[in-house]
């Protein structure tokens, strides 16, 4: 039997970061990523998809390792002169960056979809992994907070995540459809399905409640791997143990585990929360214990090997 | 009597330069310039108003001033990146400049005029200096060649004016109205209006053309003075020169007066070009010879002091 795909689900940075490990481990045919779009909005009349930029930026190896967001060698001097015309400059976007935004605002402007403005871009960076929007409609995520309802990116950079978070809105999911391509591959029979060490409530949900996604997922024999964004309590990057805390749930693997219960076969956590591995088991998953903290290239490379062991170990216990 | 207005009808560098140094002479209050927007464009879906910019940088301080388009202490990594992405390469943004052009792309789409983003900038920008756009609606201007018609850009920056020029078109100008603000400064007894060295058939003609403003002109009482861009035979910036041999016409000071005649009063020509004036004299019009190239800001200076004297030459002999 030929090997199938890997599909991960991918938000932002953590994700990207596993992603990256995944490339250099996996040929690219057998590699697919599945971007939240939740995030992606409207800003300077520029559509910015932030999370499918980051993984595009990681892989094509143009991100800024040491920030953590946007592309490596940028400079600023859009953002400078805006600030001079008295515009809007909570959302730093570099100069670099804005040709990509330029350029996808055009195409979808022309009747492009995001997929394929995607897989353009991918293709002049020279990307081989595909990489596949959650789907090609709009989808806004709405953080709601004690003190009103935000745009996600009104949460997050503008207020760098200071409200306390009581939920989540994803506005337009109930209209759009899970990409067909990431549909089409769930069903050519995958690998393993991962969720990726992104944010579980604001990048990877919107990608699982996307319509269609959810069923493609649990009708397929892969197993689902899930790999915790959550270690030692804390979160790597980004809000998600805070929002946990303030959503009334222990910011702990444990409770990642029952976030993802009934979808999830296995969860890989970090060493630091090896004493957690049994109650997650008690929710009838499989548990990989592993070094999970993924500083520099070799940690991403390490953890994808970790997590296709665990792949190798489900599969040849059969179908789950 | 109080002293009127001085209106400057401008296209880029040249008449920015004139421009420059009437604004160091004459109070802001005193000085309005109406700009060429027939060059307007849209490119990467932003509107780009090259004349009125040029006119904008060179006011606030902020032009490039070897280039002599652009601004100073300009980074292009969005043209960079875009030219990674495979996007249009020959039109130069810097990524400074872009900021100006997303920002008033972004007003135009909120329905506010293209005279209301020009005041905006000017104000963010410290202009005292009024600054008028010929109209608010589009006309594009389109350069007719031996080879077919040509989008003025596609003519001017990627062809590099190579085409041989056969006419002219202003798309849109029937439609246009001159601009309310401009034709209520010719209505207020204007002290003069100066038709700057810019291009007299693409910068110049479209201003005139513009619907309303030419009859506003010619009903002031104030002298109407043109600067040759023309000078020695030849043009200090642009194409004006090739445009005219290529159209049968000398590309001699003379006959930049025979094209402005019926509506200018008195030629401002260079001393290079002085055994001229006895023929523009014979066309009805007065002649100021004096060194017309302006190479310093004191050369500037120098020139807009002496179209000022001949305008106070022009009023003492009394009204036009």
């Amino acid at each position: 039997m030929s090997p199938g795909k890997i599909i991960a689900l991918s938000g932002g940075v953590g994700g990207a970061k596993l992603v990256l490990g995944l490339s250099h481990v996996l040929p690219d045919d057998r590699l697919m990523v599945v971007t939240n779009t939740g995030d992606d909005f409207d800003h300077f009349g520029l559509r910015i998809c932030p999370d499918t930029d980051t993984v595009i930026y990681t892989l094509a190896d143009l991100a800024d390792k040491t920030k953590g967001w946007g592309r490596a060698d940028e400079s600023w001097t859009f953002m400078k002169t805006t600030r001079s015309l008295g515009g809007e400059d909570w959302f730093n976007l570099g100069d670099g960056d804005l040709a990509l935004h330029v350029m996808r605002t055009q195409a979808l402007a022309r009747g492009q979809s995001l997929s394929d403005v995607t897989a353009s871009v991918s293709k002049a960076w020279n990307i081989g992994v595909q990489i596949v929007p959650m789907c090609d409609q709009a989808v806004a995520t709405t953080v709601k907070t004690e003190t009103g309802s935000l745009a996600f990116q009104h949460y997050f950079v503008r207020d760098q995540c200071q409200p306390v978070v009581t939920g989540f809105d994803f506005e337009g999911i109930d209209q759009a459809t899970a990409n067909p391509i990431a549909l089409d591959a769930l069903g050519q029979g995958p690998d393993a399905i991962i969720l990726t060490p992104s944010n579980p409530y604001v990048s990877i949900d919107p990608i699982l409640k996307t319509p269609g996604m959810r069923p493609a997922i649990e009708a397929s024999d892969a197993p689902v791997i899930a790999v915790s964004p959550i270690v030692g309590g804390a979160a790597i990057k980004g809000p998600a143990a805070k929002m946990m805390s303030e959503l009334g749930v222990p910011a702990t693997v444990l409770e990642v585990a029952k976030h993802y219960s009934g979808l999830v076969d296995a969860m890989v956590i970090d060493e630091i929360d090896g004493h957690l591995a049994s109650a997650i088991q008690d929710l009838g998953m499989e548990v990989s214990v592993v070094p999970t903290v993924m500083t520099g290239l070799e940690d991403k490379i390490a953890l994808a090997k970790d997590v296709l062991a665990l792949v190798r170990r489900l599969k040849s216990a059969g179908p789950s």
